[in-house]
């Protein structure tokens, strides 16, 4: 599982950490070699072996946390027990995040009352969460309601989870994608093609700046400059309260063959310099509203997150 | 000729006006078949089969104006003669690009007096041009005095003129080429790691609205953000003194294609729209300077492209 969410194979900020969940109750309820050592030894060495994957998206991190805790209340029990009870949690996360997908779509469509087109980056859909997605699920929603037409949809280089995965799943319900070329979204903006953007995020601070797929920062200062409103939605969870602003979110550097190479072809000189940021970092004062599971977050965000990360908390406490 | 135009295997504007004033000399020579017609109507014929080929790039339709002046001077005389002149006025306008493309490197390198690092765009080398280069000449030039250590290259999505010609140029010259998916550009801004954006252009209007790759727009918008200088980097015969402003500029749009398959590989699902411009239009308030053969023109554009033009118009007369 671990290699999966490496290699991208599981992505999508909500869907890794609920694989990273599963993947802990696999790690104790393997046990048939006995050089495989207590389930105690191999909880721990599952969790930081998952937590080496990916650095950017903070899910990951709260869903190894929940696990986490979870194990410590039950760990001197017997084994049964403990796989009964970290298959239990990691089933919570998932209906957390399934739950807090329709929650996203249901605070979120309003926003695009009376809207006809948006445009969106990545993919923020259903094979990137447990549930229906974070933003896209917004999209999907509005559209069913019958206002929202067309979906401009980023190809989202380098790995073009927007080609491959966005505009499938518009496809599916029916909404017409259309599919762009990222450094194409300006000149839809200017053209007042789209009147909304949509993204989802990887990891929120306090105050509201937000980690994203890579180019998310570029089409927000766009957006801003068109008088556009900008949208991230997430659940609650992917906000990390322990860090003050952006600055301090850890940003992957991805292999430079993800660019110099498409499907195997080589695209680009050999030996030439790559610099793959996977993520970059959109400042709060961007970001016209973030849409979570707890409600629509409004500036100033650090207050809205102050308040929607304490009934978070307790939320999660409840569940566990 | 035309068809290569079309399919972009002659591409970068300057380039296309040079290879479009051969093709015409090619159609006039090319009369082995007695059924080819008379001199004049092959010429007329070539000269409207190559005017459908690209829209965009004004320089295409000043080469065609230059041969068609010159065609005029001398169609009444005899076959040889009308074929040295226009043999004549292609060679001379592949002068002038080399030659224009010299005095941008001139003109240019300047303005990036004290920077170590710079960003651009698509392809504006000597695969573009007759020459050097325009905004890659600048660069080159600039690195060669010494001090520009680092070019970010844009891949210029869909069909990657950053990562295949760019990145290869600057390697030739020893430059360190970084290259960097087009979304990357503004977290490259945000992180102050260039000092400067340069591009090139295939059309200017009067007011300095400048028409050139897709995503052009977006950089400078990112630039303006953050407080980078941008600059365009063209000879004069590519501003089009008729259109008083970029929203006249006719923009291209190419086949899905080029977006949904890379080298024959699909990469989007059948049937998916798509929105294929070729360029945009960046506004002359995002721009800093424009670099000409003639001088850096400064705002306001249209006063200095106004004396440009009195001297750009008086230079092309004085070569036919």
């Amino acid at each position: 599982v671990a290699e999966s969410i490496r290699r991208l194979e599981i992505r999508g900020a909500p869907a890794i950490g609920v694989a990273a969940a599963y993947a802990l109750v696999l790690a104790v309820q393997d046990h048939a070699s006995p050089d495989a050592g207590t389930p105690e030894r191999r909880f721990r060495e599952a969790v930081s072996h998952l937590a080496t994957t990916r650095p950017t998206a903070v899910n990951l991190f709260t869903a190894l946390k929940r696990m986490q805790t979870c194990f410590e209340a039950i760990r001197t029990t017997d084994p049964l027990r403990i796989h009964e009870s970290l298959l239990g949690e990691a089933r919570a996360i998932e209906r957390d995040d399934r739950e807090a997908c329709a929650a996203i779509a249901r605070y979120g469509a309003p926003l695009l009352k009376g809207v006809s087109a948006v445009l969106t980056h990545c993919h923020t859909g259903s094979l990137a969460t447990a549930g229906g997605g974070t933003a896209l699920n917004i999209i999907i929603e509005a559209a069913t309601r019958g206002r929202l037409k067309r979906v401009y949809v980023d190809e989202t280089r380098p790995l073009l989870q927007g080609a491959r995965l966005t505009t499938w799943e518009l496809m599916q319900h029916g909404i017409d994608a259309v599919l762009i070329t990222d450094s194409s979204a300006g000149f839809v903006m200017q053209q007042r093609n789209t009147e909304a953007v949509l993204v989802g995020a990887d990891r929120i601070a306090a105050n509201g700046d937000t980690a994203n797929k890579i180019g998310t920062y570029g089409l927000a200062v766009l957006a801003e400059k068109h008088g556009i409103p900008f949208y991230v939605a997430a659940p609650v969870s992917t906000i990390d309260p322990e860090l003050a602003s952006g600055g301090e979110i850890p940003i992957e550097l991805r292999a430079p063959e993800e660019i110099t190479h498409l499907r195997g072809v080589q695209i680009a000189p050999s030996g030439v310099s790559v610099y793959a940021p996977a993520f970059d970092v959109t400042p709060h004062g961007l970001i016209t509203a973030i849409v979570t599971d707890k409600g629509v977050l409004y500036p100033p965000f650090d207050e809205a997150i102050r308040t929607v990360s304490k009934a978070g908390a307790a939320n999660v406490e409840r569940t566990v």
